[in-house]
């Protein structure tokens, strides 16, 4: 089959490489129907030591069911299914907590436990916690804005409502978003479902933004660092955000973070930190009682009522999609993306 | 009339002052009944610059009321009150939403504006939300006990229970405390009040931990740094603590914390930290989703019914003082604190 693997900082290639088998009773098969570019896989892309060796890459999927092993019991071949971007059995401890991304038996794709998804066929570890059918839909005769929406619940919309479920957004609060990327945009529809009363996008792409005050901004700031944070502080009246759900993970994002949130508030950060020391002291969030939350999104604890709101029709996520490469042509995805000329790119087999 | 002054590390000064006057008509003046000597004024203790200005000390207090300023309303000359250790005036929007620490007219004492309380009179501005009346209580008469704990409600207790308030401390869960000091004592005391399931109390000071375990600690855990973190794994059958209440303040500690927080645990914070930067990246905080929280306890939003907890009994606080000096002696209260050859100094004056 082929398969995407990165070399170094932008030296991204499609190969030919052996079809995945089942190699634990747990495993399934699934042969891709749409996989995608992240926003996490452009740190690689900016910042990877060039390698002999390349990185299998991809983490966002939906596809069909070809082969279980022989303890899976939920899914079967032919069913059309979504896969979190990470693997877990959804019954250890910590699955129960709803810490999903955390899984004892868990891990993530593009890793030596797992081939990235960016590829023909992949195998799913711990298929039973990993895979969730969606009903009733065939994908050869499905709309493509179906399949879009469906295949964000792999990620980013549902990275961007974590961040709204940990920041507590809830009616009548003030939600800044920091980030203009998908997860970004996610974070706002998420926002506006939990009605938010308030809902402030920072980011400066205005055909981006353009689509956040579509999915329920109020207000854009297009503006960055200290400007970016006076412009909210008035916005707020001087007191600062309830909520800020920041889905960049640059430090920059963090710093602008707690610039503006509000004493007692929550900074939820879903953005990939790129960075492991930063202020928390009394300048930054003790001085205030602000809080911090978020991490990798427990994607597949949210999963199943999402997928029934995208059939439902309530929320259209996948219009973060605005362009569609094959997978040969991935790298050109990677740098449309890169060059922000593209929000989010669709990989089809 | 006497009052503190710091003049560099380990250098603490009994002087003679004018006394205080009021300033504004939402000021109130009081005379101290009992101060103390805080683990916070330890910090100053230990890296001061040596000045020759000294620096107004003490923010913890209850006093009879002598005089207040035309706009108070509140309390009146004679009331007996607790004085929190931050002022405020328990009206502004941040005050309604429970964050009384960041009061827009709020403020800390030992600054310019407000002297210190390690002192014979005070002036306490924003009156009216500062000072709160412990009713029925003459405190020539009171059982020198009771004065204790009532003591402990201007800081070291809520402020405990602001670590467990913030912790989210509830039934059946594992709590860890970072600290024997009496903000980590009163954070065990509070954890219980809580119902929390299992109370590990790291600390190593026998004589502290013994309290902590007649507060309600169900383990106690002397290790420090990776041997510490190991014991407290171990003891959590390796998946950490739901909760960790951190009440010392030094990088260490929030090394400790994050070490044994449980994947989507919370580590809540109220030792001063003693710097700005610190882990929070995808290999400490963000990879498990952990959360952090804390900041300067709104004591006034706890204290109304704390004080009637200690009047009805129900908890008893004040045990972390285990000497008594007079105001004049203070600086012998100072150093026998920072020798850990007392817990806790109540001054008398």
């Amino acid at each position: 089959m082929k398969a995407t693997f990165m070399y170094g900082a932008g030296d991204v290639r499609v190969e030919t490489v052996p079809d995945p088998v089942i190699q634990s009773p747990t495993d399934a098969i699934v042969r891709t129907v749409r996989t995608c570019v992240c926003g996490s896989d452009l740190h690689p892309y900016h910042s990877m030591a060039a390698s002999e060796h390349g990185t299998s890459m991809g983490h966002e999927l939906i596809a069909i069911v070809e082969e279980v092993g022989s303890a899976v019991t939920t899914v079967k071949p032919g069913d059309f299914v979504v896969a979190p971007f990470a693997f877990q059995d959804n019954t250890c401890v910590f699955c129960r907590e709803g810490v999903q991304t955390a899984c004892i038996h868990g891990g993530w794709y593009g890793t030596p436990a797992a081939a990235g998804l960016q590829a023909e066929f992949a195998r799913i570890p711990q298929a039973d916690g990993s895979l969730v059918v969606v009903p009733g839909v065939d994908p050869a005769d499905a709309d493509e804005s179906l399949l879009a929406s469906l295949l964000t619940l792999s990620d980013v919309y549902l990275t961007g409502y974590h961040a709204a479920h940990m920041g507590q957004v809830g009616p009548g609060k003030t939600v800044t978003v920091v980030g203009d990327g998908a997860v970004g945009l996610g974070a706002v529809l998420a926002s506006r479902r939990f009605r938010a009363g308030r809902i402030i996008l920072m980011g400066r792409h205005t055909d981006r933004t353009d689509l956040g005050v579509e999915f329920g901004a109020t207000d854009v700031v297009a503006e960055r660092g200290e400007d970016g944070i006076a412009r909210v502080m008035d916005l707020t009246d001087g007191e600062g955000s309830h909520i800020v759900l920041e889905a960049v993970g640059h430090l920059p994002a963090y710093e602008q973070a707690y610039g503006i949130v509000r004493p007692g508030g929550i900074i939820s950060r879903v953005g990939v930190p790129q960075y492991e020391d930063a202020p928390i002291g009394f300048g930054s969030l003790f001085g205030k009682n602000a809080r911090l939350a978020g991490g990798p999104a427990p994607v597949r604890a949210y999963l199943e009522p999402a997928i029934q709101q995208v059939l439902n029709g309530e929320i259209d996520p996948g219009r973060v999609f605005d362009r569609t490469v094959a997978l040969d042509d991935i790298a050109t995805g990677y740098a449309a993306m890169d060059a922000r000329e593209a929000l989010k790119v669709m990989v089809t087999v």
